[in-house]
Protein backbone atom coordinates (compact mmCIF):
# COMPACT_ATOMS: atom_id res chain seq x y z
CA UNK A 1 0.00 0.00 0.00
CA UNK A 2 1.09 3.65 -0.57
CA UNK A 3 2.77 5.88 2.46
CA UNK A 4 0.18 8.02 3.44
CA UNK A 5 1.27 11.60 2.49
CA UNK A 6 1.36 14.35 5.27
CA UNK A 7 -1.53 17.21 5.14
CA UNK A 8 1.22 19.47 3.80
CA UNK A 9 2.01 17.89 0.67
CA UNK A 10 -1.76 17.51 0.02
CA UNK A 11 -1.67 21.45 0.82
CA UNK A 12 1.09 21.64 -1.74
CA UNK A 13 -0.94 19.87 -4.09
CA UNK A 14 -3.43 22.63 -4.13
CA UNK A 15 -0.97 24.83 -4.83
CA UNK A 16 0.27 23.00 -7.73
CA UNK A 17 -3.27 22.62 -8.99
CA UNK A 18 -4.44 26.25 -9.01
CA UNK A 19 -0.95 27.75 -10.37
CA UNK A 20 -1.67 24.74 -13.29
CA UNK A 21 -5.20 25.70 -14.32
CA UNK A 22 -3.96 29.38 -14.50
CA UNK A 23 -1.01 28.23 -16.63
CA UNK A 24 -3.20 26.27 -19.01
CA UNK A 25 -5.66 29.05 -18.96
CA UNK A 26 -2.93 31.59 -19.90
CA UNK A 27 -1.89 29.09 -21.95
CA UNK A 28 1.73 29.34 -20.72
CA UNK A 29 3.47 26.38 -22.02
CA UNK A 30 2.79 22.89 -22.79
CA UNK A 31 5.37 21.09 -20.48
CA UNK A 32 6.86 22.48 -17.10
CA UNK A 33 9.28 21.00 -15.06
CA UNK A 34 10.04 21.25 -11.09
CA UNK A 35 12.19 24.36 -11.67
CA UNK A 36 10.19 26.12 -12.85
CA UNK A 37 7.25 25.27 -10.32
CA UNK A 38 9.85 25.81 -8.05
CA UNK A 39 10.77 29.50 -9.05
CA UNK A 40 6.92 30.14 -8.81
CA UNK A 41 5.86 29.08 -6.13
CA UNK A 42 8.81 29.66 -3.75
CA UNK A 43 8.85 25.55 -3.10
CA UNK A 44 11.99 23.56 -4.02
CA UNK A 45 12.57 21.44 -6.54
CA UNK A 46 13.33 18.27 -4.79
CA UNK A 47 10.49 18.71 -2.67
CA UNK A 48 8.15 19.68 -5.70
CA UNK A 49 9.34 16.22 -7.40
CA UNK A 50 8.96 14.65 -3.60
CA UNK A 51 5.95 15.33 -3.26
CA UNK A 52 4.82 14.28 -6.52
CA UNK A 53 6.86 11.00 -5.96
CA UNK A 54 4.23 10.23 -3.66
CA UNK A 55 1.80 8.96 -6.16
CA UNK A 56 3.57 7.30 -8.62
CA UNK A 57 5.88 8.10 -11.42
CA UNK A 58 5.24 11.68 -13.00
CA UNK A 59 7.42 13.48 -16.28
CA UNK A 60 10.48 12.15 -17.74
CA UNK A 61 13.88 13.18 -16.31
CA UNK A 62 15.04 16.18 -17.90
CA UNK A 63 11.79 17.02 -20.03
CA UNK A 64 9.72 18.03 -17.26
CA UNK A 65 5.99 17.24 -16.84
CA UNK A 66 2.81 17.77 -19.61
CA UNK A 67 0.82 20.42 -18.52
CA UNK A 68 -2.45 19.32 -18.94
CA UNK A 69 -1.21 15.37 -18.14
CA UNK A 70 0.14 17.21 -14.46
CA UNK A 71 -2.97 18.70 -14.01
CA UNK A 72 -5.48 15.99 -14.55
CA UNK A 73 -3.00 13.55 -12.39
CA UNK A 74 -3.37 15.83 -9.26
CA UNK A 75 -6.92 16.75 -9.74
CA UNK A 76 -7.45 12.37 -10.04
CA UNK A 77 -5.34 12.25 -6.72
CA UNK A 78 -7.00 15.06 -5.01
CA UNK A 79 -10.49 13.91 -5.97
CA UNK A 80 -11.57 17.14 -7.51
CA UNK A 81 -13.42 15.86 -10.21
CA UNK A 82 -15.83 13.57 -8.54
CA UNK A 83 -19.60 15.19 -6.85
CA UNK A 84 -19.06 15.42 -3.28
CA UNK A 85 -22.10 16.17 -1.29
CA UNK A 86 -21.92 18.58 1.83
CA UNK A 87 -23.89 19.80 4.34
CA UNK A 88 -23.75 22.84 6.74
CA UNK A 89 -24.29 23.40 10.30
CA UNK A 90 -25.19 26.83 10.97
CA UNK A 91 -27.11 28.97 9.00
CA UNK A 92 -26.16 32.07 10.56
CA UNK A 93 -24.31 35.08 8.29
CA UNK A 94 -21.29 32.40 7.55
CA UNK A 95 -23.68 29.66 6.93
CA UNK A 96 -25.26 31.74 3.96
CA UNK A 97 -22.29 33.24 2.75
CA UNK A 98 -21.22 29.28 2.05
CA UNK A 99 -24.95 28.51 0.80
CA UNK A 100 -24.10 30.96 -1.71
CA UNK A 101 -20.18 30.58 -2.73
CA UNK A 102 -20.43 30.15 -6.32
CA UNK A 103 -17.11 28.45 -6.38
CA UNK A 104 -18.25 25.29 -4.64
CA UNK A 105 -20.72 24.53 -7.19
CA UNK A 106 -18.16 25.01 -10.10
CA UNK A 107 -15.74 22.50 -7.88
CA UNK A 108 -18.30 19.77 -8.07
CA UNK A 109 -19.15 20.40 -4.13
CA UNK A 110 -22.79 20.19 -3.70
CA UNK A 111 -24.67 21.53 -0.66
CA UNK A 112 -27.34 19.07 -0.17
CA UNK A 113 -28.67 20.11 3.44
CA UNK A 114 -28.19 22.65 6.02
CA UNK A 115 -29.06 22.52 9.79
CA UNK A 116 -30.33 25.79 12.50
CA UNK A 117 -31.78 25.85 16.15
CA UNK A 118 -33.41 28.42 14.92
CA UNK A 119 -36.82 28.35 14.62
CA UNK A 120 -37.33 31.10 12.01
CA UNK A 121 -35.10 28.88 9.77
CA UNK A 122 -36.42 25.78 10.27
CA UNK A 123 -38.15 24.47 7.31
CA UNK A 124 -36.96 27.35 4.67
CA UNK A 125 -34.99 26.94 1.80
CA UNK A 126 -31.99 29.12 1.20
CA UNK A 127 -30.24 28.94 -2.20
CA UNK A 128 -32.29 25.46 -3.36
CA UNK A 129 -31.14 24.13 0.14
CA UNK A 130 -33.39 23.19 2.27
CA UNK A 131 -32.62 24.20 6.10
CA UNK A 132 -33.55 21.35 8.81
CA UNK A 133 -33.71 21.53 12.49
CA UNK A 134 -30.30 20.68 13.66
CA UNK A 135 -31.62 18.45 16.51
CA UNK A 136 -32.72 16.00 13.93
CA UNK A 137 -29.45 16.15 12.21
CA UNK A 138 -29.09 12.15 12.93
CA UNK A 139 -32.08 11.11 11.05
CA UNK A 140 -31.79 13.31 8.04
CA UNK A 141 -27.97 12.13 7.56
CA UNK A 142 -28.82 8.74 7.68
CA UNK A 143 -30.85 9.57 4.71
CA UNK A 144 -28.43 11.67 2.70
CA UNK A 145 -25.30 10.26 3.57
CA UNK A 146 -23.46 13.46 3.24
CA UNK A 147 -19.68 12.85 2.98
CA UNK A 148 -18.50 16.49 4.58
CA UNK A 149 -20.05 18.66 6.88
CA UNK A 150 -19.39 22.22 7.13
CA UNK A 151 -19.13 24.20 10.71
CA UNK A 152 -20.43 27.60 10.46
CA UNK A 153 -22.02 27.82 14.15
CA UNK A 154 -20.90 29.76 16.91
CA UNK A 155 -17.66 28.71 18.82
CA UNK A 156 -19.64 27.53 21.78
CA UNK A 157 -21.50 24.65 20.12
CA UNK A 158 -19.12 23.71 17.93
CA UNK A 159 -17.83 20.71 19.85
CA UNK A 160 -20.77 19.27 20.11
CA UNK A 161 -22.04 19.23 16.83
CA UNK A 162 -18.85 17.85 15.97
CA UNK A 163 -19.31 15.11 18.17
CA UNK A 164 -23.19 14.82 16.17
CA UNK A 165 -21.16 14.87 12.82
CA UNK A 166 -19.23 11.98 14.09
CA UNK A 167 -22.04 9.90 15.83
CA UNK A 168 -23.80 10.17 12.12
CA UNK A 169 -20.69 8.88 10.48
CA UNK A 170 -19.75 12.24 9.06
CA UNK A 171 -15.85 11.03 7.86
CA UNK A 172 -14.64 14.78 6.80
CA UNK A 173 -15.30 18.38 8.42
CA UNK A 174 -14.45 21.70 7.80
CA UNK A 175 -14.85 23.84 10.94
CA UNK A 176 -14.97 27.68 10.53
CA UNK A 177 -15.80 28.09 13.80
CA UNK A 178 -12.94 30.02 16.00
CA UNK A 179 -13.08 27.09 18.48
CA UNK A 180 -10.71 24.04 18.47
CA UNK A 181 -11.99 20.98 18.12
CA UNK A 182 -11.48 17.29 18.87
CA UNK A 183 -12.37 14.65 16.54
CA UNK A 184 -11.22 10.65 16.71
CA UNK A 185 -8.52 9.52 14.41
CA UNK A 186 -10.82 8.14 11.45
CA UNK A 187 -12.18 11.66 11.00
CA UNK A 188 -10.73 14.35 9.44
CA UNK A 189 -11.08 17.99 10.22
CA UNK A 190 -9.65 20.98 8.86
CA UNK A 191 -10.00 24.00 10.60
CA UNK A 192 -9.86 27.43 8.97
CA UNK A 193 -8.37 30.08 11.13
CA UNK A 194 -9.44 33.61 9.31
CA UNK A 195 -7.11 35.47 11.12
CA UNK A 196 -4.07 33.64 10.44
CA UNK A 197 -5.07 34.59 6.56
CA UNK A 198 -4.58 37.92 7.44
CA UNK A 199 -0.65 37.49 8.58
CA UNK A 200 0.95 37.24 5.90
CA UNK A 201 -0.35 41.12 5.39
CA UNK A 202 0.66 42.29 8.32
CA UNK A 203 3.83 40.60 8.21
CA UNK A 204 4.04 42.35 4.84
CA UNK A 205 3.20 45.82 6.46
CA UNK A 206 5.68 45.38 9.35
CA UNK A 207 8.75 44.92 6.95
CA UNK A 208 7.71 48.05 4.61
CA UNK A 209 7.89 50.42 7.64
CA UNK B 1 19.17 45.11 4.01
CA UNK B 2 17.42 42.22 4.71
CA UNK B 3 16.81 39.73 1.56
CA UNK B 4 12.87 39.16 1.36
CA UNK B 5 11.27 36.37 2.63
CA UNK B 6 8.83 34.37 0.28
CA UNK B 7 5.22 34.31 1.42
CA UNK B 8 5.47 30.27 1.56
CA UNK B 9 8.31 31.27 4.49
CA UNK B 10 5.61 33.79 5.96
CA UNK B 11 2.88 30.82 5.40
CA UNK B 12 4.70 28.29 7.70
CA UNK B 13 5.93 30.89 10.43
CA UNK B 14 2.12 31.94 11.05
CA UNK B 15 2.25 27.63 11.12
CA UNK B 16 4.84 27.97 14.08
CA UNK B 17 3.24 30.63 15.62
CA UNK B 18 -0.20 28.31 16.10
CA UNK B 19 1.58 25.55 16.93
CA UNK B 20 3.71 27.16 19.52
CA UNK B 21 0.69 29.19 20.93
CA UNK B 22 -0.25 25.50 21.28
CA UNK B 23 2.74 24.14 23.52
CA UNK B 24 2.68 26.94 25.60
CA UNK B 25 -0.93 27.02 26.24
CA UNK B 26 -0.61 23.02 27.30
CA UNK B 27 2.40 23.78 29.13
CA UNK B 28 4.52 20.96 26.32
CA UNK B 29 7.70 21.92 27.14
CA UNK B 30 10.31 25.03 27.85
CA UNK B 31 12.22 24.27 24.78
CA UNK B 32 11.81 23.04 21.41
CA UNK B 33 13.97 21.97 18.60
CA UNK B 34 13.61 21.71 14.81
CA UNK B 35 13.36 17.71 15.45
CA UNK B 36 10.40 18.49 17.35
CA UNK B 37 8.44 21.26 14.95
CA UNK B 38 9.24 18.82 11.65
CA UNK B 39 7.72 15.29 13.30
CA UNK B 40 4.60 17.81 13.86
CA UNK B 41 4.43 19.64 11.40
CA UNK B 42 5.62 17.25 8.49
CA UNK B 43 8.12 19.69 7.02
CA UNK B 44 11.77 19.05 6.85
CA UNK B 45 13.76 20.34 9.40
CA UNK B 46 16.43 21.98 7.74
CA UNK B 47 13.77 23.98 5.77
CA UNK B 48 12.43 25.05 9.39
CA UNK B 49 15.75 25.91 10.29
CA UNK B 50 16.54 28.00 7.39
CA UNK B 51 13.06 29.45 7.56
CA UNK B 52 14.30 31.29 11.62
CA UNK B 53 17.61 31.88 9.83
CA UNK B 54 16.06 35.00 7.40
CA UNK B 55 15.49 36.87 10.63
CA UNK B 56 18.71 36.20 12.15
CA UNK B 57 19.93 33.88 14.87
CA UNK B 58 17.70 31.77 17.11
CA UNK B 59 18.54 29.29 19.66
CA UNK B 60 21.11 27.25 20.58
CA UNK B 61 22.83 24.29 18.55
CA UNK B 62 22.10 20.84 20.22
CA UNK B 63 19.89 22.66 22.45
CA UNK B 64 16.77 23.96 20.46
CA UNK B 65 14.46 27.00 21.22
CA UNK B 66 12.99 28.34 23.79
CA UNK B 67 9.44 28.27 23.46
CA UNK B 68 8.30 31.37 24.88
CA UNK B 69 11.36 33.37 23.28
CA UNK B 70 10.66 32.18 19.75
CA UNK B 71 6.90 32.40 19.83
CA UNK B 72 7.92 36.37 21.38
CA UNK B 73 10.24 36.44 18.15
CA UNK B 74 7.95 35.24 15.64
CA UNK B 75 4.99 37.16 16.82
CA UNK B 76 7.18 40.31 16.32
CA UNK B 77 8.64 39.31 12.87
CA UNK B 78 4.96 38.89 11.70
CA UNK B 79 3.65 42.06 13.57
CA UNK B 80 0.56 40.25 15.27
CA UNK B 81 1.42 42.03 18.57
CA UNK B 82 0.88 45.61 17.14
CA UNK B 83 -2.56 46.86 16.33
CA UNK B 84 -3.67 46.98 12.53
CA UNK B 85 -6.78 48.91 11.40
CA UNK B 86 -9.09 47.08 8.82
CA UNK B 87 -12.58 48.31 6.75
CA UNK B 88 -14.20 45.55 4.80
CA UNK B 89 -15.96 46.23 1.40
CA UNK B 90 -19.15 44.65 1.01
CA UNK B 91 -21.17 44.08 4.17
CA UNK B 92 -23.48 41.00 2.84
CA UNK B 93 -23.79 37.83 4.36
CA UNK B 94 -19.79 37.24 4.57
CA UNK B 95 -18.90 40.63 4.85
CA UNK B 96 -21.44 40.75 8.18
CA UNK B 97 -19.76 37.57 9.69
CA UNK B 98 -16.68 38.55 9.16
CA UNK B 99 -17.72 41.87 10.91
CA UNK B 100 -18.76 39.56 13.80
CA UNK B 101 -16.17 37.37 13.34
CA UNK B 102 -14.12 37.49 17.15
CA UNK B 103 -10.79 36.47 15.97
CA UNK B 104 -9.98 39.40 14.49
CA UNK B 105 -10.23 41.38 17.82
CA UNK B 106 -8.24 38.58 19.91
CA UNK B 107 -5.50 39.09 17.10
CA UNK B 108 -5.12 43.25 17.74
CA UNK B 109 -6.91 43.74 13.98
CA UNK B 110 -9.41 46.25 14.27
CA UNK B 111 -12.73 46.61 11.88
CA UNK B 112 -12.72 51.07 12.07
CA UNK B 113 -15.06 51.04 8.69
CA UNK B 114 -17.48 48.90 6.67
CA UNK B 115 -18.51 49.55 2.45
CA UNK B 116 -21.55 49.08 1.01
CA UNK B 117 -23.51 50.42 -2.20
CA UNK B 118 -26.98 49.48 -0.61
CA UNK B 119 -28.64 52.49 0.33
CA UNK B 120 -30.62 50.09 3.23
CA UNK B 121 -27.54 49.46 4.97
CA UNK B 122 -25.69 52.81 4.41
CA UNK B 123 -25.64 54.78 7.33
CA UNK B 124 -26.10 51.60 9.93
CA UNK B 125 -24.27 50.31 12.65
CA UNK B 126 -23.13 46.98 12.45
CA UNK B 127 -21.21 45.38 15.60
CA UNK B 128 -20.29 48.64 16.04
CA UNK B 129 -18.73 49.36 13.16
CA UNK B 130 -20.49 52.16 10.76
CA UNK B 131 -21.22 51.16 7.37
CA UNK B 132 -20.83 54.31 4.66
CA UNK B 133 -21.01 54.42 1.24
CA UNK B 134 -18.57 52.61 -0.89
CA UNK B 135 -19.18 55.72 -3.25
CA UNK B 136 -17.57 57.64 -0.93
CA UNK B 137 -14.85 55.20 0.15
CA UNK B 138 -11.68 57.88 -1.13
CA UNK B 139 -12.99 60.60 1.37
CA UNK B 140 -13.64 57.77 4.31
CA UNK B 141 -10.11 56.16 4.49
CA UNK B 142 -8.40 59.41 3.71
CA UNK B 143 -9.24 60.27 7.48
CA UNK B 144 -9.42 56.88 8.87
CA UNK B 145 -5.87 55.34 6.81
CA UNK B 146 -6.61 51.64 7.16
CA UNK B 147 -3.76 49.43 6.97
CA UNK B 148 -5.82 46.38 5.09
CA UNK B 149 -9.00 45.63 3.11
CA UNK B 150 -11.23 43.08 3.54
CA UNK B 151 -12.99 42.62 0.19
CA UNK B 152 -16.06 40.44 0.06
CA UNK B 153 -17.93 42.00 -2.76
CA UNK B 154 -19.79 39.79 -5.39
CA UNK B 155 -17.32 38.40 -7.43
CA UNK B 156 -18.38 41.27 -10.29
CA UNK B 157 -17.25 44.17 -8.84
CA UNK B 158 -14.16 43.09 -7.01
CA UNK B 159 -11.52 44.04 -9.16
CA UNK B 160 -13.32 47.78 -9.58
CA UNK B 161 -13.42 47.57 -5.38
CA UNK B 162 -9.60 46.67 -5.47
CA UNK B 163 -8.57 49.64 -7.85
CA UNK B 164 -10.42 51.82 -5.96
CA UNK B 165 -8.55 50.72 -2.72
CA UNK B 166 -4.91 51.24 -4.60
CA UNK B 167 -6.04 54.68 -5.42
CA UNK B 168 -7.25 55.18 -1.54
CA UNK B 169 -3.45 53.92 -0.49
CA UNK B 170 -4.24 50.86 1.23
CA UNK B 171 -1.15 48.73 0.41
CA UNK B 172 -2.60 45.18 1.80
CA UNK B 173 -5.63 43.16 0.62
CA UNK B 174 -7.45 40.46 1.62
CA UNK B 175 -10.09 38.86 -0.89
CA UNK B 176 -13.26 36.40 -0.36
CA UNK B 177 -14.40 37.26 -3.54
CA UNK B 178 -14.06 34.43 -6.01
CA UNK B 179 -12.37 36.58 -8.90
CA UNK B 180 -8.56 36.64 -9.66
CA UNK B 181 -7.30 40.20 -8.71
CA UNK B 182 -4.68 42.43 -10.40
CA UNK B 183 -2.97 44.65 -8.28
CA UNK B 184 0.39 46.88 -8.67
CA UNK B 185 3.60 45.32 -7.34
CA UNK B 186 3.91 47.69 -3.76
CA UNK B 187 0.42 46.26 -3.02
CA UNK B 188 0.72 42.79 -1.00
CA UNK B 189 -3.19 40.80 -2.40
CA UNK B 190 -4.14 37.95 -0.65
CA UNK B 191 -7.01 35.71 -1.73
CA UNK B 192 -9.23 33.24 0.18
CA UNK B 193 -10.24 30.17 -1.42
CA UNK B 194 -12.87 28.54 0.19
CA UNK B 195 -13.00 25.43 -2.53
CA UNK B 196 -9.03 24.77 -1.70
CA UNK B 197 -9.79 24.74 2.02
CA UNK B 198 -11.97 21.29 1.07
CA UNK B 199 -9.31 19.69 -0.99
CA UNK B 200 -7.41 18.35 2.07
CA UNK B 201 -11.17 16.79 2.78
CA UNK B 202 -12.13 15.52 -0.54
CA UNK B 203 -8.62 14.02 -1.08
CA UNK B 204 -8.73 12.08 2.43
CA UNK B 205 -11.90 10.54 1.41
CA UNK B 206 -10.76 9.50 -1.82
CA UNK B 207 -7.71 7.74 -0.49
CA UNK B 208 -9.98 6.03 2.22
CA UNK B 209 -12.46 4.67 -0.27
Amino acid sequence: MMKTPPDIVIHRLALYLRFLEDCIRENTSATINSQYLSRKLHIPAHQIRKDLSFFGKFGAAGIGYGSQDLLKKIRDILGVDKPWDLCICGVGNLGTALLMYKGFRENNLNIVAAFDSDIRKIGRRKQGVTVYDIGKMPGILKRLRVDIAIIATPAAVAQEIADALVECRVRAILNFAPAKLTVPAHVKLRSVDLSTELINLTYFLCAAR
